[in-house]
């Protein structure tokens, strides 16, 4: 155990050291290339679960097989758990039904949903296959609930006692308790009435600290949260980094304790949503570094083909305006400065106000304060551009009434972006589609639209 | 405690009730509206710190003002906690002396450190004023600390044991010790060696179930990560979700343990990081939902001043050629819709770059095959809308030659926007800016100087 300790120390000086250096996977794949089993082993042994599948995740398709071959059943259950789904599948179908089997057997029950969750028919079934009698009773139950809900996210293995119980009756039970049947890491009882309700819950380390006569219910915690196992896995994440919880029960239908979320997987769905939301802002949709270049095209087309759409609309206003853009050149050259403004802003709000949305920041109570707010700023900041725009026109084309239209075109544009990056996504929030994927398609659209039309059309009214 | 929870059993069944609804909000400014201090208390008190924080965010500053006055000494520590930054020193402001004083008696110095470090010196010193001699103390050595480092997140309440103790040991020196000197929830014993430096940990699960002869040192933990008080939070938030982290010690330069982080404080930490990923990406900055226009506009505008630059750059590309935009109208109506194009696949490459570098995924081991996918994603979607916009260009202006022009500068910006978005982010991270922050206006940069080239450029050359 010291020895391990030892190796832990010096990493502390190192930032770095939490993730593969250079030098590790190199020297990995070294050992791989020269089959060398002994050294692989020898070099994987002091690595995190986590760390061999980013090391799987880094490296190429053909080197990920030859090193899964050669580390056979050295191959741990958790590297499953960690990997990216878009090479799980890959990697699973890399192992031998030994190596699968004995990995699967030494997860728990939520991290075999978690890896079954995302595999096709034919993959379930061989891991199904592989699984205990009761673990894959206990899967399948899991996987009765519906996709994302807390139902999938708590593990079943739950320390509960009932409401009468002292302190002495809860840790004689706890150590009388076979190790089989106590998830691996718990910081909380939960309290259940009769009826197996949760009614409260309290920490070990009150547990610990208090006389073996004191009643459980005298050692309630302040906070308690109960999730029905339907609820969706989004709203269990913000609740816990909202209230601060450490682990909180999770109940059927008729409000009995079914199982318990713990903080990590409420911080790894908490990441995972916010990856989610990061890429769709992007529109990138699903998206992994992993992916292989056909599945990364077929992702990113939908995207590009509605912004080819919004072009294709901007453009057809811009046709309404030919004979002007004939007429003055310059009208052309300046256009795109209006709707590369307009599209800017509009970014901004609507990122803010995707974000509010996701964080229930933005609510009934100050949806008006916060559109007025963008539409100010929008106000301010066009009519400051609008000045530094005016002046560039007058310079650059020396056209006092050129200046003029294209500094009205850009306060105008900023004003529509304030109230269109802020109000696209609060209705599409309101008739149920995700602000974040749609949002950036609709107001970059208002924006081209309205930069052009107002640019080029108060151009054809004042200058012609 | 039952009636307690009676309020919460119901509260599961609708998601909603996590933030407070509008019906909520108005009845508590009505009671605030006709001055009935009993009714403001009596519908505040079931709600939790964070959610009176969301509440004072949502209202006016006029309402919060008066809800403040109102509330007066019921006003709770926590709430300054969990309140946004941004007006935070405006709520600190409202408190009378006596009510500020007992807020901050009631937190723990990690908190009191937090609210602190954003606080102007004035502020500050009121609050430093209001403290205990010994919390003053603690503040100021965490204050010592760099900002978002491990120090200034660690709490400085430790329960920790010599590495040659037993398990009986460890349990009565807990149960002796004073409940003010433990933290207010603690989940493991950090096991030290005699110079003070953390060699392990063991959750109170072993300990409650292990036989009082046990050495501690048996029950160590397989993952056990040290952090230096010097580290930056972000890697520490990094490490917990990573290696799914509960607590972990944090050291001095000299090894020795001198706090602990928990893991809800790493997730706050991720939280606020992804935030601000985010925000920076859409070229907000540090911005919240509680900042004043003022506040507002100045955040945006120095990206919107970059963006004009930028749009002023693409705009002198379109000015060398306003002889062929003079003679062909055509092509000012189709020019914009590549750089569009360019643009949007920029982003989402440059987007998944951002989201890899930061959790660690994209490396020096994978960075070519990376770049190398993302110019093949941009050639294969390139050519596709490059067919689709080669027929649009035939349809609408009846030109095959404009239709080829079109559809070959749109496959070479999109290639080019592949590799800016995946090059200038890899770029940037390794000259130490921040790749969220300053990627995007580069990357559009290039799209739209190399759409517009290209287009007009080929146009003027095949056309004219």
């Amino acid at each position: 155990m010291l020895d391990q300790v030892e190796e832990t120390g010096p990493e502390q000086e190192e930032p770095e050291a939490y993730t593969l250096g250079k030098r590790d996977v190199a020297a990995i794949l070294y050992a791989v290339e020269i089959d060398d089993r002994e050294k692989l082993v020898e070099l994987m042994e002091p690595l995190h679960a986590a760390d061999i599948a980013d090391l799987l995740e880094q490296i190429s398709a053909f080197e990920r097989a030859r090193l899964i071959r050669l580390y056979d059943l050295e191959f741990d259950g958790e590297i499953l758990s960690e990997l990216d789904e878009a090479i799980r599948d890959e990697v699973i179908a890399l192992l031998t039904p030994e190596v699968l089997q004995e990995a699967m057997r030494e997860l728990d029950s939520d991290d075999v949903v978690d890896i079954l969750e995302d595999l096709e028919d034919a993959q379930q079934a061989t891991i199904m296959g592989a699984l205990d009698e009761g673990d894959r009773a206990a899967v399948q139950q899991a996987m009765s609930y519906p996709e994302y809900s807390a139902g999938r996210l708590m593990q079943r293995e739950v320390v509960m006692a009932p409401e009468h119980w002292t302190v002495g009756a809860a840790i004689d039970h706890l150590r009388k308790t076979p190790e089989a049947e106590l998830p691996d890491q718990f910081y909380h009882i939960i309290i259940v009435d009769p009826r197996l309700h949760p009614v409260g819950n309290v920490t070990l380390g009150k547990l610990m600290r208090s006389k073996r006569e004191t009643k459980l219910t005298a050692l309630f915690e302040e906070t308690f949260k109960v999730f029905s196992a339907t609820q969706v896995e989004g709203d269990v994440a913000y609740a816990f980094n909202q209230y601060h919880l450490i682990s909180a029960p999770v109940v059927d239908e008729d409000g009995r304790l079914i199982g318990v979320i713990t903080i990590d997987d409420a911080m790894a769905v908490l990441d995972e949503e916010h990856e989610e939301d990061i890429l769709r802002l992007a529109g990138v949709g699903e998206s992994s570094l992993s992916d292989r270049v056909i599945e990364t095209t077929k992702q990113r087309l939908p995207w590009l083909a509605v912004n080819l759409a919004t072009a294709i609309a901007a453009s057809m206003v811009i046709s309404q305006f030919e004979v002007a853009l004939a007429q003055i050149v310059a009208l052309a050259v300046l256009m795109p400065i209006v709707a590369s403004m307009g599209g800017n802003a509009g970014t901004q709000s609507l990122t803010v106000a995707v974000r509010a949305l996701a964080t229930k920041d933005l609510t009934g109570s100050n949806v008006w304060r916060v559109i007025r707010r963008e539409c100010l700023v929008g106000l301010i900041n066009g009519t400051i551009f609008a000045i530094v725009m005016g002046i560039v026109g007058i310079i650059w084309f020396g056209s006092p009434a050129l200046g003029g239209v294209i500094a009205v075109a850009m306060v105008i544009n900023m004003v529509v972006a304030g109230l269109a990056g802020t109000g696209i996504p609060i209705v599409l929030e309101r008739v149920g589609v995700d602000p974040a994927l749609a949002s950036g398609a609709f107001v970059t659209t208002v924006t081209d639209v309205v930069g052009f039309f107002a640019f080029l059309g108060l151009a054809a009214a004042v200058l012609l």
